[in-house]
């Protein structure tokens, strides 16, 4: 019996869907979904590093995140347009990229940089997972590209990271939040893990009342279990299944 | 016989595929393909009008223009992260706006905005004539949409408007230019015509040589007979065909 | 017998100072300093609500944080110089923002707004919660002056907020990471919780090693003793002892 | 008998001047006035290339365009003061540009970057192709002044440029449009030709109903004519005469 | 016997020109020259004042400044294409504003806004010095202009203001330095005055050595001098001589 | 008898506090109080000069100024925030270091740069002459320090300079402007001269009326007199004492 409005269980995630070469240029290229969220990420790999690692002989991965301007259900102001992106949009991507960097051994990379693209094509809850998840697979795919150019001798991924939002919600420990769910949540909290389990980032934030250690614990249990099954999808679209 | 490196005939477009609805929020949601150029445009109807014309007792049609990243074959730096737009993202945009504008009768639109986003997904040559041609789709669905809500009495479309870039590509008059023509072509000029073969706006631009009064005609012969074919497609999508 | 560099036990934290009337225009003004980490938060009352609040019968709470050029080991750029705030910016006065929310009933307040300045004058690590316990005491301050005018009839501060940085450095689960630490961990986390020992944020973010369950239970545990000393401290302040 | 209210037969261009030397410093220095119109354009030579020709053994021209704050009949805001450059200044000065570059021989220019700054000092319609037609007499000056330096052995100027804008006003076709022309113009084109009356960019735009092929060939004819007298000028005021 | 490289007397001025009705749009509009500095100067008349005065039953006098990239012997990049006004424009654009409110009577001016632009079209030293001295002319006849209008029932005018530059130039005091003695001066010192010989402005800046009190006395007597002469120009060209 | 509301005799300074090695990271650091007014003055040494110094062989001195949002009566919005630094903002700084480097032989000083930034902690008018006068001692302390690391042979200072607020209010010559004063001054001059009495700026404004040159020699002769007092305040901090 589902206690969500959504018609789900508490643990069970929207349905996954993770399609690989959704673009023709990029050497990674991805389109994820989790439910309606779609999320293009696409990976670029450039010769040379950031100044501040220059002649440190390691690579560097970084990221970008945007919503395009409808993608959400009423019209947002484009940042280009505004001059600037916002600190959402700031902080969504900072996460990103130090997600993806706990993936890969930036020494074995050698002097490139991959930036990873994340551009929302529509909105509904989950943006910054479905990237994080969506990203790794665009990045595995890129380093895939690199290893058949041989620009690199071995594989520099060492594990995969896939994300998911869980929260609290009329009380109870749900996870892979909707918009709706998202928007009434008492607690929002997004967890990154790596394939064995071990945690990236972990980020809650009470948005109405504060939250007990033991919705603590019941959240992470959640997400522990949703990443698990995130990490399986990203192993399939990887082997091209 | 073509003599078109890419195998069609001078007057010859690419495969085209207008599918609408393709993202849920927007009124209007359009994804254009003009062979492997793609682009999303959707339109949002908004209440009111900007400054200028308020208490005129019309509306307003605008449009914006963005390319993702890395739709293409190197990636560009994001706009928003530049903090500002470039003068070709401007000059685009302010030609599909106009272009759109005169597919509609403002006056009978009442005090609404409607905005056209048209970003490019994939970018393969006629990324600009690409987004014309489909954000008049999603703007004739946004205004069926009013209609459908009651916000306007009647349609307030006009006519259709669609648009084809042509050109002089190794002293040869061809249409609807992919990337490697576009590169190449000593001039290239941007048509963009009503449903009835009237013209709404002309840019040719001698990228090499300067181009005589016999290679326009012979490039507005090409144009006109393009965008009949356009308009059968944007005709049928509208259709629901 | 303490494994830290610093000399410090892994669960004691820095001398803690928050002094009050630090300044002598804004409504609250505290300079708080853990160790040799110095901000000065300033909470100035404003009639009026931001625009979309307008006429919702609430008032509102906001934060802004910055760092003096050279309160760091090293000069940094000037952000008004620069232009903008970067992103790191931007994350901490959203964070420190949220956290002040949860402390007061914005219904009892009415349409006024406090907004919290935090200003960096010395920095070694933990700049960011020492803001949050010193922003919570301004703003208390700030509160009572509204009080003592009779702009409000009861005092909305509901709970006390404060915050602590733990992490794992060696190995080791400790608190209050000084910068040499914070530079050296494998994990750091922001915890901000109110005087009943409930959570508002949880932000950890793995810089080397992936954490486990453990270790993200060994650091909850340090940042609840932390703060609890923390929540004294402010007491204290308060009541101008 | 002529139908236009200005007392100016249709293919009547306004009364032209172009003064050289019109200021001290530049290299060249050319005021234009179209009529009321009045464009001080000046070039200047500097060493080097745009990063993007680095070492491809050829020079570059390009075209900055500014209109002064009360150039026009109401106050503009100055750009300089908005932060930015609007989409029709960047529209403008990439048009001027590019018209500049197809009268030179880049390769025969070496590694020399030639700016021509087009600042409107009276506007009264027509202020690009007046900057089109000042700027290639003050691009001439500097080369030969290059010449005379001994920094480029032969003249790398091969033909002159102008340009002159034609409509449809009250259903007539008419050159060289001022302001109250160009606020009621149904069409508005703008045409740039070399000398030898070969077309390098052709911009017709409806403004209000679309324009027919036979309304497109009447324009086309009376731009060819006013610009062979534009040229006329242009030489006149190269030969010093 | 003139000591000064440029010919001229000490306490000699350069040749002045001031002319009237330059360009045809302003409210008020005149070419002010001192030797080869020529400065545009146009005043703009509009209705309302800015938010500050909203309702304090006073006028406003506002000024802006700007060089045109090339004025300058070598080319200087347009500040609105750099997207910011440099510290040096915002000094002067503020001391020109200040000098003009000084010769207005606010209240007699009521509820309008009075912007003078000055545009430098050719520098050779003394732009700021020019610029108030012709925008004060720019701005008497705009306020003529009102008077004539029935916009004001008597002329606000309360003086005249003009302005000049002295300053020591190997080791003696000069009025009215042009770029080459700008350049070399060891201190350079601008005064604004009313025609009652009254200081609104002394800005004295010693470029290398320190100056004496008796340095000052000396050039403030050459300031005075130089003011008187600039009265008499600004005298004539009011009255249309 | 005094006739200032402020208690104070025209000639007299309010109680100045010159501390030394207020924060701990800088070169130079130096907290300077003028009565309530308070500045932060740090300065950083940096190896290398400016692009426009490349070469030379001489060093650099440079100052940036900025106000805490609330150090004023009511808050200000933060310049970072905004997005710019204001005209004030870029007067005051350009202010600030054109003095210093006054102080300083450049060519003696090698090619370091040296940033002395001024933060306003708590301002009640002459925060400008308050900034100048610490941070030439904090400019002294940064000096010291080079010359004991050995970056230096000998001391390059030249001179101590300091700088005073004079003004006329109420008809009655006064220094060291407090903030309710300088709001109600007639005129208001800063003055800034070196130790030996020798003048390196003078910016006098009338506020209100225009001033006589009794009144202008009546403030210098103050302005001597506190400076000479501000002068020996500078000595004892550097000294230590």
């Amino acid at each position: 019996m589902s206690t969500r409005a959504c018609g789900r269980a508490p643990d069970q995630i929207r349905p996954v869907t993770i399609t690989t070469n959704y673009t023709r240029h990029a050497e990674g290229s991805v389109l994820v979904e989790f439910g309606h969220t779609k999320v293009l990420c696409t990976a670029t790999v450039e010769t040379g590093v950031p100044r501040f690692l220059k002649g440190k002989g390691q690579g560097w991965v970084t990221a970008e995140y945007g919503m395009l301007p409808r993608s959400t259900h009423s019209r947002m102001q484009r940042e280009a347009a505004k001059g600037k992106q916002g600190g959402r949009t700031m902080e969504i991507q900072r996460l990103i990229a130090r997600s993806l960097r706990a993936a890969v051994d930036l020494k074995a990379l050698g002097e490139y940089t991959i930036t990873v693209d994340c551009d929302v094509l529509q909105a509904d809850g989950g943006t910054r997972t479905a990237s994080i998840t969506g990203a790794c697979v665009a990045l595995a795919n890129a380093l895939q590209w690199m290893q058949e150019k041989g620009m690199i001798a071995a594989n520099p991924l060492k594990t995969l990271v896939a994300a998911i939002s869980v929260g609290i919600v009329d009380g109870l420990a749900v996870t892979d939040l909707e918009y709706t769910e998202d928007s009434a949540a008492e607690t929002d909290m997004n967890v990154v893990m790596t394939a064995e389990g071990k945690m990236i980032e972990v980020q809650g934030t009470a948005e109405g009342e504060p939250f007990s250690h033991e919705e603590l614990l019941a959240m992470l249990a959640l997400a522990h279990k949703s990443i698990d099954e995130l990490v399986e999808y990203q192993r399939r679209a990887i082997a091209g299944l």
